[in-house]
């Protein structure tokens, strides 16, 4: 079922037949797909011919592309001897108006036989995922080989295997040697709304002493990432130079770890997973350790939360999860501690980017009206955090960091952290739609759907509307009378704010005992 | 990690959000993707919220389409009150240049929510294959939840899934009713180059008196399906009415299915499959008997080549599968016959489109140089064919086969089909680029590798180049010499020819013995 499996690729056919044609940047923008416009009169490669079923391969100053044909009859648009480039494949080549750019009909990508003897259930080698992951840096992938990949990995993959994906993974991209013995980090696997921790724990870490320069994501399937509500309070785009600059005055960060090209190859898996909403273990564990080596971290605490509506549903997927991680990061030299947390409901009372942000400033801020359960938790993993330190007493972390978070010193980290950043692209408020969701009969709130209210604020345009999302009016435990406002839904745009509303009016995800 | 499986779809909702842009058809072609342009200042959606995540619902006269939407800088393309149609969406839409067009933010297709659920193993309804089918049938999904789909399936599937997608296939799309009790077919499952012997097994029953409209696809993984060969003799791209009148002329048809709208969830699934090459029984199964029972056809002869080199590879795997073509089959109520034949090697000597048309040509006119053995394996399965018919003596098909082909009755159906169906688009010849691929040692030909070969000969460019591919001048069991040739490669194009002409110098997958 193979049959491209022993060809091997060759570069002199394909020299051979190259055809040049002159770049002609368009004003269009196709998102993260690399397209080219190609005349159909075109005499060099007869677009009619790939029939939407094979790529081009664009080659132009010694940056070698896979693109998506278009057939154009505009001779105004694109002529017989020139090649449209739209964005990301103009920027991603680098070329300029006119200059040649050679075409070819592209052969697949020999790595696309691996994928098949993935899905057909084979073992692959360490030299199969290093090839793997070198390809998906390179763009070579179609996202329908992308998903074919990731859910044949979903149907089995052996630790084994999950290390060699990471070890590819590191290696297909840059890394950051921070030139210090100790680099640390905290991570969470996600899953549960509003645990935006890594916003007090880092300026707390930073603030003890230890270097803590955090790289993070945005969302993959939840309403916000640790990087889409740190840019509500400053700029998180920042290049390696930029980064470097930060840590050395403030001796920490928090980024988003998309400019600095670190594990590339798991923004491609990424930027499939999301709209498929895959999120298998093994994945988790590449994704996550990857980016945390090439970042440079040399010690890391990994926050698993546990509860019935969270990613890891019982104790005996955690260990088992907590085992992968392990696994992993002893095979790749990263030292890790991973810390089981319960996770009942929602962390804190804000649900996307905005509302996650004003949760964070109430903590940092010391401020009556703090959510208690987001400060302890953080507290709780910088304490994990900071027994890295040789110089600090056995047990003594978790003191430690309550002492810096409830003297202001946690506070003044972050407004230098945030100062050194930048402040964020735009400002932004919660969204102008609003709608309370309200008990339908009274009693005392038993629990909260972790998944439900991911989904709503999702619905509401979280987190590519940073201010949309929820803000939660009642946790578990507190008392709510019928007609009583549960949470309040924003979002900003009509279609996303009815899609909210009705989803919450059909099942609003808090469980009302009486 | 299915947030959105309990929200439901709001009709009301997407109504209120929804907003009107003017029809602009644009001079271009997405291949099958629907594509629309979307100024970036268009005030209704703001596309770059969209960010490459998120598709748009495009409605216009009751027509709705899901598209992936390009951001355009460009207002002499595309103003902000316009959506730019490039084909195939302005096709489908069935709009006019200033038309009206709803467009608002796609929410996913709840489909997605059973193919995650089939990702994490859970066994699907059959509803849930029904709504599947559907909205492959409607381009609802994108091509990496195509993928998705198809390998989570890959994993696994029980024989009563695959009746179910079977089942909802056939419903999603047209079906042809010939008001006769006895419609009979024949089906290869592919896998052996050169296998063409459905163009001489039509005409053979055809001339009998038997009525056999066959539907045939184009290739999915192979360098030939019975359209691209039957296209190198004839129209094959006939709607409805013209099938009916060919059948009502001939007693027979050998047409493309695609035009007549059976099982179109199908072709959606193929146009994944064969860039991935990917080829599981259940999806054979469902692929096969969907397309055929939405064709009308009563009894069906199904052949299943079994040899080392093709898709199905031992007895028992062949016996699995027959099963599971017999199970499906009697659900739908077709009477299915199954057939396994021996493959060890191509069959004929041509492969390829116009190469295999020489071949069948030869055997319909009892040529001298035909080959034998494409000869009596059409032979075989016409007999089994004819034997449906119950005026016919038990055992007399293959006699009863044999003396219409020699005869020149199966010729004489075979131009009057042709002629019926009218002259194909284009003249097509062998490809004009000839390598002779020659034997290392002497010795006589012990195995000739079916993957291999099709590998170079679609490397040729078969079979979207309907000249390309390869005449096999030595079969099993020739002697050979030194430096003699084993079979000649066409192609058209450079590429192709240097590609085709790599791969067999580093694998011809001709076994000489000395």
């Amino acid at each position: 079922m193979s049959p491209d499996r022993a060809a091997a690729s060759p570069p002199s056919a394909l020299a051979a037949a190259a055809a040049t044609l002159a770049a002609k940047p368009l004003c269009l923008n196709t998102f993260r797909e690399n397209v080219v416009l190609l005349a159909r009169n075109n005499p060099l490669v007869r677009p009619e011919r790939l029939a939407g079923l094979r790529k081009v391969e664009v080659v132009a100053g010694g940056v070698r592309l896979l693109a998506s044909p278009m057939i154009c009859d505009d001779a105004s648009l694109v002529d017989a001897h020139e090649i449209g480039l739209p964005q990301p494949a103009f920027r991603r080549l680098g070329v300029q108006a006119g200059d040649p750019v050679h075409i070819a009909p592209a052969r697949p990508a020999r790595t696309l036989d691996a994928v098949r003897a993935k899905i057909a259930g084979e073992i692959l080698s360490g030299d199969d995922y290093a090839a793997i992951a070198r390809d998906l840096a390179g763009h070579l992938w179609s996202d329908m080989e992308v998903a074919a990949f990731l859910v044949a990995c979903a149907a089995f993959m052996t630790p084994e295997e999950a290390l060699a994906l990471t070890r590819g993974m590191i290696a297909a991209g840059a890394t950051l040697d921070w030139k210090r013995p100790m680099v640390v980090d905290k991570h969470c696997i996600g899953g549960v709304p509003g645990n935006r921790t890594s916003l007090i724990v880092t300026p707390i870490v930073a603030a003890h002493g230890l270097v803590m320069p955090k790289t993070s994501s945005r969302a993959i399937t939840s309403p916000a990432g640790t990087a889409d509500t740190m840019e509500v309070f400053a700029r998180v785009d920042l290049d390696e130079a930029e980064m470097r600059g930060v840590v050395e005055r403030c001796g920490a960060c928090i980024a988003w770890g998309g400019r600095v090209n670190l594990s590339p190859a798991d923004d491609v898996l990424i930027s499939v997973e999301r709209p498929l909403s895959i999120d298998t273990p093994e994945q988790m564990v590449a994704s996550i350790l990857s980016k945390k080596a090439a970042a440079g971290s040399t010690h890391l605490i990994l926050d698993i939360p546990v509860g019935p509506t969270a990613k890891v549903r019982d104790r005996r997927a955690a260990l088992r999860l907590k085992k992968l991680f392990e696994f992993v990061a002893g095979g790749i030299g990263l030292s890790v501690e991973v810390v089981l947390t319960e996770a009942l409901e929602p962390i804190g009372r804000g649900v996307g980017p905005v509302l996650e942000a004003h949760d964070v400033s109430a903590v940092l801020e010391n401020r009556a009206d703090a959510p208690a359960d987001l400060r302890e938790k953080a507290i709780r993993l910088a304490g994990r955090v900071l027994e890295f330190d040789p110089a600090l007493h056995g047990g003594a972390g978790e003191r430690r960091a309550r002492d810096l978070l409830e003297s202001g010193a946690a506070h003044a980290k972050m407004m230098q952290i945030c100062e050194a950043q930048g402040p964020p692209p735009t400002t932004a408020g919660c969204g102008s739609l609003v709608h309370e969701v309200c008990a339908g009969a009274g009693g005392h709130v038993a629990s909260i759907d972790c998944l439900r209210i991911a989904s709503v604020a999702r619905l509401a345009g979280a987190p590519t509307d940073p201010g949309a999302g929820l803000e939660l009016l009642r946790k578990t435990g507190e008392a709510v009378r019928a007609g009583e406002p549960l949470y309040r839904i924003y979002a900003s745009e009509p279609a996303d704010f009815g899609f909210a509303v009705e989803a919450a009016a059909e099942d609003n995800g808090v469980q009302v005992s009486s």
